[in-house]
């Protein structure tokens, strides 16, 4: 009987986990070399609290729970809320600026589709208590370090840059009033992501005048900052925001991974809570979904009862990240087949007591190694040695009454003769 | 406003985080060098699933939940279902043995106690498909192979062995009735956990033949192999159950470990699904609840809807494990800080553009490299680079104009001047 997961969620068999820690483990090795320090929250949390400032979106989606007190619960959807209640918790023993990562597994109850699941993983990277754009910079840099690192190349992968600032000044200038920006962004962020007639269609439910939606249109399709100005309108808010989007351009042609990014003026994000510079990573031809994004927070631990804290982030999942890898080939080549330092064989039944004591041995000084169960031929023995890539293969046979063992190299299939006081040194 | 986590969860800050990848760090190094490869499955399963087979203590804890298309659904409170429906789905295909292993996060909707969580970490590593008590003492090796190189020794935990065949044959000829088994093994379990006298009240509800009643109090308190067949009387199968145990013995002797265990007759455990060997770890003066547990479940497989596997196994949660190696002192010991490879330091701020470039080609190399934002005096700089844990600090000053800089180490605080492309070779 074929019993499946649940819907959207996923079984990792060794090859699978080998995949996921592959994954996982440059996403910490990048984030570690960059400064930041790894913390996690729980699965659940109150559900109120990803209702709060999620967006709708989210909210949606939430698998929510009671527990036996009566408490509504939901499994998370994002980290981001119950990082804003960590960090507010503790707020004034924690030393600035706070540079934190995280792995979390999350949970959203949407229709699985290629790249989008129920039940994923998601590397996170945020900087609390730096209110400059250096910290934009440092965020963008480490998620180019980290997909540069496993072999992305600008011709692979793009970073696209705006700011939401920059987007409120000249929606502004437009005409659209500061409380209809909050549903506006939900509607814009689609522009990228279902086809232009269905866009141009929903756009006058929210801004019914046409001229400003025709504007609208306009700022969606500019390629260049400089075409903002033009189509908006100018003042010295808007010189500010494009200012800011100058300088990060130059710490990141200093940081050396500029060649990776564009200004897109039609970058939006859908979370309602980014203030300020914001982006999103695509493949070249832009036929996935987005691999990751992010931007500043600036308002997040207040709207979570805290102080006011500048605080900026990026999120990457690993369903698109895995399906680009996948098809550059860079997965296949670059992951380690599960090896073992040593596998065990027994050339005589009468030796398999000494088998399990020298296995015994050589596992507690550090090495891998493993042994057939049952009494089986040595040549056997040796395929379960290969297919469980063993480096070496020990076999021991009559020799070890003198305390010698042969040690067979299974790459070269070279064989020596050794002391056994030698191999457990 | 404080907002803590949800009750008997949480919140893992940088060090807890530490803590807990120590803690797991470990848990998977030793399952690869004994030979095991790593698995997971989803967060969660069917409701049904997690019913069927695990006892009514753990199907009573359950945190259910159900999905928009009304799918009962609960988080798992153990892995071991969801390994033998993956295993059942792909039985003809996986090579033979399988040795397994998994850390999942589990759930458990029960009274936070002193040891017990509603969230937490729990080691699992299993074979599946042999048939023989050599599966059993590796997976005890496996084991005590981690606890061991964690620094605790036979005099800080002890390993209990039974056989719940062993207690079937006895529990037999006392006269208790096959289908009785199952229920009572459930009170049994409680015989190391709760008041003796509440155990004895409680007794009688099950076996009310005092005589019958009186042998299982003996056969509790026994304290070696031998006082079995003297109280519960003997035959061929309490023969061979105990042939089997000595056998275990014998080969946990010869792997160098059985200074670690002890036969207990009164092991149980409380899943309703072993049906060989047992056992359980316990610190040595037992004032915490188990470490960890284990034994043969050879009828699970089937039970999920497969063949007929032999199947042997352990679990291990991070919550008792974690408060013994702190009364222990082992882990404060062992916790290396996070480290960085440099911390990059500012003797100018005319210099800060190079601070920028040489952060970013350092970590591009594969350092750990961290600088400060804003431009504070070296002296604060250098109290950072220390706080942050690293271990050399390259100051940039005016020597970088002919391609130098300033290298200290902050162990010893010597300071040489070198080439800034010997640094990033």
């Amino acid at each position: 009987m074929k019993r499946p997961p649940v819907k959207g969620t996923r079984d990792f068999y060794p090859p699978d986990m080998a995949r996921r820690n592959w994954i996982i483990d440059g996403w910490k090795k990048v984030s570690l070399r960059n400064g930041f320090e790894e913390y996690d929250g729980p699965i659940f949390e109150y559900l109120k609290m990803f209702q709060l400032k999620s967006g709708d979106e989210i909210a949606e989606q939430l698998f929510s729970l009671t527990d036996r007190g009566g408490r509504e619960l939901a499994l998370r959807p994002e980290i981001t809320p119950t990082m804003a209640r960590m960090i507010n918790q503790q707020i004034n023993a924690l030393p600035k600026p706070i540079k934190w990562f995280s792995v979390p597994r999350l949970f959203r109850a949407e229709r699985p589709q290629k790249g989008r699941l129920r039940e994923f993983f998601q590397w996170n990277v945020d900087i609390i208590g730096v209110d400059d754009v250096l910290a934009d910079a440092e965020i963008i840099f480490t998620t180019i370090d980290y997909l540069s690192s496993v072999g992305l190349t600008p011709r692979d992968i793009r970073v696209k840059i705006s700011s939401r600032k920059l987007l409120a000044c000249a929606l502004t200038n437009i005409g659209i009033r500061e409380k209809q920006l909050d549903p506006l962004y939900g509607l814009l962020d689609k522009y990228n992501k279902i086809p232009a007639d269905t866009f141009e269609k929903m756009l006058p439910d929210q801004v019914p005048d046409s001229a400003a939606a025709k504007k609208i249109m306009d700022l969606m399709s500019a390629t260049t900052l400089s075409e903002v100005p033009e189509i908006a309108g100018t003042n010295a808010e808007v010189d500010a925001a494009i200012q800011k989007l100058a300088r990060l351009k130059d710490l990141l042609e200093q940081m050396g991974v500029w060649q990776f990014c564009d200004f897109y003026p039609s970058i939006v994000r859908g979370l309602a809570y980014y203030t300020g510079v914001v982006f999103e990573v695509y493949e070249f031809a832009q036929e996935l979904r987005a691999i990751g994004g992010g931007g500043r927070y600036d308002n997040l631990l207040q709207d979570f009862g805290g102080p006011s804290v500048a605080a900026t982030g990026m999120g990457m999942g690993d369903c698109v990240l895995g399906i680009l890898l996948e098809e550059k080939g860079l997965l296949e080549k670059q992951l380690q087949k599960c090896q073992l330092d040593y596998f065990i064989a027994c050339a005589d039944k009468q030796y398999f007591q000494k088998v399990i004591e020298i296995t015994a041995k050589l596992r507690r000084t550090g090495k891998a190694a493993n042994f057939a169960y049952k009494p089986i031929g040595l040549s056997k023995q040796l395929k379960q040695a290969s297919a469980q890539g063993a480096k070496e293969c020990i076999i021991i046979g009559s020799e070890i009454e003198s305390g010698r063992l042969v040690v067979k190299d299974m790459a070269t299939g070279e064989q020596k003769t050794t002391e056994l006081d030698n191999l457990l040194k």
